[in-house]
């Protein structure tokens, strides 16, 4: 079972924060409860958003930071996932 | 007796919290009573909306992720359905 | 006397609620004192609205379902109706 | 003395509650303070208001109903108006 | 000394309340505090503002009804004045 | 050190209150604690603003009032500065 | 470890108050807690952001001041970074 995101829309999962500390990146503290970095799962096609043309630019496999409070949280197969709008996310962690 | 949504809007029917868990998804705790996987039951025939052009890309039978909050419910012959606008539906669970 | 809605307004006619039971049509229980099930009684010409051109896509006497909470609502000769936006109506009912 | 409204603006004089019940219309009871029906006393020259092309379609004498709480009020010679956006302008009544 | 307005705002000076008896004009007691018949002093060149041309068509010397709660009040030498744009004087008083 | 403003802004340097009072020009009561008369430092190079083209029409020394609220203190080597977008500017005093 | 920015995004690194004393920069006593004094660490692309087309004009290594609650704060490797809009960034201070 898969979920595939609609028009600027992308899946992401965020990673857990003991594998963000072994990664070499802490959130802040007032951010604890809400990691904010995240692993693209799924893309949406782009296009016609809102009347304006929308291209997508990010891969499913890269780890992303995401505006905090953006986006919606669903469980899928007992996972938890985030779809979020393409504009929500704020930069690639490489 | 039927409902036709119109402009870029779509009727949706939320699907069972039970139907959902045996279909392996489960919605997060702070969404239990309102359960956002649903079927797509009638699309709208889109074009100019607010000024701009919106082409429909759903499908009546698909099965659907919805905003939580947006959208009008209405009851007919019994069945309760909820109206909401085609950027309102997030992803496609496939 | 009659009420000739402009630019793209509509005038409706709110169903009474013995009328929807009958017609099969139920709403739900927070939607109780305002039915949303309404008959077109009058549509403006549309055309240019706040800088966009609207096409006007209802007829007088279709039944349709209303957002809530829309429209303004005035007397006529002791019958009561609502003066909502095209927009504002989320679908037939057939 | 007279008022010359500007842009997409319109003058218009409330019509008695009174005189609108002998004509057939009544308000609402939480309207009751505020009659809606007004007669156009003087229409603006439209043209471009903010940004936006505006073709004005009402003409002095017509009889309208206005968006509650819309306008702004003054008076003149002892004679009360309104001034209001032609958009507030709901409908005519003939 | 002298006030230039910009883009599309307006310098008008407040009309006392008794010169506003004496012309015929008396605003309702909901406004007294804060008279909205003004003399336009001086006007500014209009152009681009925001994205949108605006062509200017106030001259200085014309009385007129701003919008109450827009602008900002001066002094200059003495004298006080209000900055408004444009689009929030409603009327010409003629 | 300088400060460079980018976009559509403007560094603005308030005027003492002292001086205006010598220059002829004293603000209302409400805004005595926070004078709008300031001296145009830096002018930034205009462009592409939020998809609009801005063009830059103040000038380095003229005397401007500004909107009360708009902007952001800074302090650079000892003085104040406050940064502003030049829509923010509502006239030249001359 | 890095971050790169999306969109009209850009990284930026406060800069120490001390550092900035040292400079000569002291912001007002009500910015103390959050400086606003920057270092751009990583530009984003620009390109269509809401339908608009941005250019970026920063570069990293300029000194900025950036506009007060802007941004997203995050750690990387121990390091604090902020995502600003580039839009948010007022002034560059040479």
């Amino acid at each position: 079972m898969a979920l595939k995101p609609l028009a600027d829309r992308v899946v992401i999962k965020l990673v857990e924060a003991e594998e963000t500390t072994r990664g070499g990146i802490i959130l802040p503290d007032n951010a604890k409860e809400k990691p904010q970095v995240a692993e693209v799962v799924a893309v949406g096609p782009g296009g016609l958003v809102d009347g304006k043309e929308v291209q997508m630019y990010l891969q499913p496999g890269q780890k992303v930071i995401a505006s905090k409070y953006a986006g919606t949280e669903v469980k899928v197969d007992g996972e938890e996932y985030t779809i979020v709008r393409q504009n929500d996310i704020l930069a690639v962690v490489e």
